[in-house]
């Protein structure tokens, strides 16, 4: 024998060569789960090109392959166009200089979404992921014209209606049509998972915003909840406009009163989000991302505005100038809001705890225990300042409905003072939740959404072997998780730990969770796939 | 004796107690010295109102104190006004939504600084405190129209021309001239920094970034230059053109050809560096901010660009449209310019190294021994990367020129990965110099230009007792240096290490420096008189 090497296989084979070793006895269960390469298997679950189409076609461009799938449709260029061509029957891919919250519609209508700027945890790369959507990103060969509602790729221009199709996994770009076919699951998929599970003891949640999804998710196998992203609540109809009237109020009454819409309608997705569960955890983050994420661009939708405020458009725009931000990722958001601003926090608790309580009392035998989430804590006081009317609120809540409802209230591990102070910061919480995106971005010292423009140059130079943001840095970043780790179990052994980040739907840096002792992984719906049956 | 307290005295009293209390032989030289509280002496250094007038006036606003002193004059609004008033001889308050580079030669013409917008180290703050201007940032209170050249604060309206006056100590702002009184330096006061300078062992560089700076500074007693910020010389006549060349290049050669222009300026620039700094060390950081700070925003500056460089308006257009970043301090910076661009790297290290040798020959009883510092690196192949070109580049200068010359290169340290994989990167560096500035903003999680929004509610609340830019965090921030120092030091005995933020100014933040190893600090020349005579 003069040389041996693996034998190649698609994840399909693989699947089949364990089920047939293990009912031929030649390896137990727990080898052939550790037999099957688990990035092969995001493939399988994501609809892709026919094989001989595909094989016929040349790719004109290449960005990054975002989130995983094949798509093909008609080239739109905004997000109301995707909906308005998707209702009328067609097959659309959205393209986009970058996408904003205002574009979630859109991108639920397109079977791609394809952008020029952006990384692989670019707004567009994180949504489609967490929709399961095909999508290529920061594809800067792109000469984008949306006002004219066009662009070039390798000389060839595209117009609105022009066939185009993209792979989220190769990241190639094609100028024409190629037939995708759907996800088939085949049974040994299902049985190998299943002694995965019967083996494993990282429990996994699924990030999930939406009743919709976390029924989905639960569907799957999900157990529990590990991120519900509540501004992604703030987006819907009726919403946004009591939202925007909160931004732009100019006396804490009248914040108070435009929260009291929202908190209606937060209580009844929370309520819809706990009946999803059925009892298993559900973690609740606070508003999140800073407030101009939600004022309006748009001059009517200003008007509008100015019109239910009284005020006039001149005063509303100097609000909205007022938010401007040098660098909004490190601006005025997460716990900060908090601070500023106790009334919002004070009703995301009341909805939280208003729901609880209601589906607790519909459903006796299940044990619903809300954990709520603040984010982007770096000092305990913070926290301390925070929690200290949560509870206060949380705990008037149960009092006046009379019932007995345990709750926790915990924090993000996402900015690096949080995990050189962990021991401060386990005082009081009573959880952990790693957000490791965010984490990455400030331990690295580099944006996410501005990477992409010297990532390629890193990779070419072998500075970089992967994406910081797809697979942990266990030398950095992961330092900081286990550092955080074991300052805070002593001081609160109770203390349960999970992340939420992205890289909790990567093979190896879930691996990477659980050898430092992390309690459960909290990803994607589309990527907790891969875990979960 | 029913109570004591300390006696209540000016820095003045304070400074002729000392005095007297070692020529009664009744204390040490030493203890005299620790008698003297270093935050009272920065007063003494700059003017103060007349006090008498003083006393009569109301503050009409506040904003932050972000560069003590006072100044009085008449209110112009852009910096070609305050260059055009102060060459016909009046004073003038430059007052701006918030500064950026390109008003340099306004601040320095003006007496005082006010923005709107920015913290304690917006670029306003920074710059003024490094000229000894005085300075107030972050008056959020003003109403401004820049356009009209008009601003509204407490319901009185500025237009050019206009008195004002500005506490760059207390952030107090006046609506009328308050005449002001130069500083004075009594002989008790070099007496007693004389006395620090004998027994201290930690050495006080200085920031410059001018050979004007550097003369100045060295006058004051400087014992090298910790930071010269290179890209401050690229804003001058001549160069700035030719770096916009350099930036709208499409061809490596285009690039190569454009940086040839700026060689010899940087070079001459450094060799009056070295000059003024008589053979004591001079630390030379490369290129840090994003480009997108050196393109022109006036259409006639972009059309003069585009005629120099044979393009179409248009295609500058889209060239500086493509430079835009999210989250710009956390962009295209730093080393990873040096990554994507080497030939930039490449032309800072021959007009270093030709500067040190043409220096070193005129003044052979010098030792001129250039330290090259390499900004922003988190990742210690990045620095290996950058250093291989540049130290062959520096050594085919020195054996073109048949010459011996030795030569440092080092890194910051201000990313927290760097601290956490300090003793990687300490293999490649031959010093660390702690940029605590973005060291803090990363380790915090915010920016410096946005922390004003909600700092004030953290200070309030009593989140923060002071402004992590202006003291430094000892607790998650010194962890960090701390964890550096500790790591680096066995892997590189040699490795020498100092500090370069605006912490190397505070009293506070310099003890723990010396504390835990450091081996200098450097601060701006205003600053670092409070420690060096």
């Amino acid at each position: 024998m003069l040389q041996t090497r693996n034998g190649k296989r698609t994840a399909q084979a693989a699947l089949k060569i364990a089920c047939d070793l293990v009912d031929e006895g030649m390896r137990t269960e727990q080898e052939a789960v550790a037999m099957i390469d688990p990035r092969n298997l995001d493939t399988l679950l994501h609809p892709q090109f026919d094989a001989k189409a595909l094989k016929a076609a040349t790719p004109l461009g290449k960005g990054l392959g975002a989130s995983p799938g094949a798509a093909c449709g008609k080239v739109v260029f905004t997000a109301d166009d995707a909906v308005a061509w998707k209702e009328r029957g067609e097959k659309v891919v959205l393209v986009r200089l970058e996408t904003s919250p205002e574009d979630i519609t859109g991108m639920k209508a397109a079977q791609g979404i394809l952008t020029v700027r952006g990384g692989m945890t670019s707004h567009a790369a994180v949504v489609a992921r967490g929709m399961g959507t095909c999508c290529v990103s920061g594809c800067s060969e792109i000469n984008m014209d949306e006002e004219n509602k066009k662009f070039t790729l390798a000389g060839q221009t595209f117009n609105e209606g022009d066939p185009i199709s993209i792979d989220g996994t190769t990241g190639n770009i094609y100028g024409q049509i190629i037939p995708t076919v759907p996800a088939t699951i085949a049974g040994e998929f299902g049985r190998v998972m299943a002694w995965a599970d019967k083996y494993r003891t990282l429990k996994v949640r699924t990030n999930a915003d939406t009743p919709a999804d976390a029924k989905k998710a639960r569907e799957l196998g999900a157990e529990g909840i590990g991120l519900c992203r509540t501004e992604h609540m703030f987006f819907g109809e009726g919403r946004i406009d009591a939202f925007r009237e909160m931004i732009c109020s100019s006396t804490l009454e009248e914040r108070e009163k435009a929260l009291e819409k929202i908190l209606p309608m937060q209580q009844s997705d929370f309520e819809a989000l706990y009946e999803a569960l059925e009892g298993n955890p559900v973690t609740i983050r606070f508003l999140d991302p800073p407030l101009h994420e939600f004022v309006p661009t748009e001059e009517a939708d200003i008007e509008a505005l100015a019109k239910t405020q009284g005020k006039t458009v001149e005063a509303i725009k100097s609000i909205i100038a007022g938010l401007h931000e040098f660098n909004p990722m490190m601006g005025h958001r997460g716990c900060r809001l908090a601070v500023t601003y106790p009334e919002i926090a004070k009703m995301q608790t009341k909805a939280v705890i208003r729901a609880a309580i209601n589906v607790q009392k519909k459903h006796p035998d299940w044990k619903v225990e809300p954990e709520i989430m603040i984010p982007l804590v770096g000092e305990v006081k913070e926290l301390k300042f925070v929690k200290k009317f949560v509870v206060e609120t949380a705990d008037a809540e149960i009092a006046a409905a009379g019932v007995d409802l345990k709750y926790e209230v915990g924090t993000m591990i996402e900015i690096p003072r949080a995990a050189l102070t962990a021991d401060d910061i386990a005082k009081e919480a009573d959880f952990f939740c790693f957000g490791t995106n965010d984490l990455t971005q400030m331990t690295f010292g580099f944006s996410r959404d501005d990477a992409g423009k010297f990532l390629t140059a890193y990779y070419d130079t072998k500075i970089f072997e992967n994406d910081p943001f797809a697979k942990l840095d266990q030398v950095g970043v992961g330092k900081l998780m286990e550092m955080a780790i074991k300052l805070g179990k002593p001081v609160n052994p109770k203390l349960h730990i999970g992340i939420c980040g992205e890289h909790g739907g990567d093979p190896s840096s879930v691996e990477f969770c659980h050898k430092i002792g992390l309690d459960y992984v909290s990803c994607s719906p589309a990527r907790r796939r891969s875990f979960v049956r």
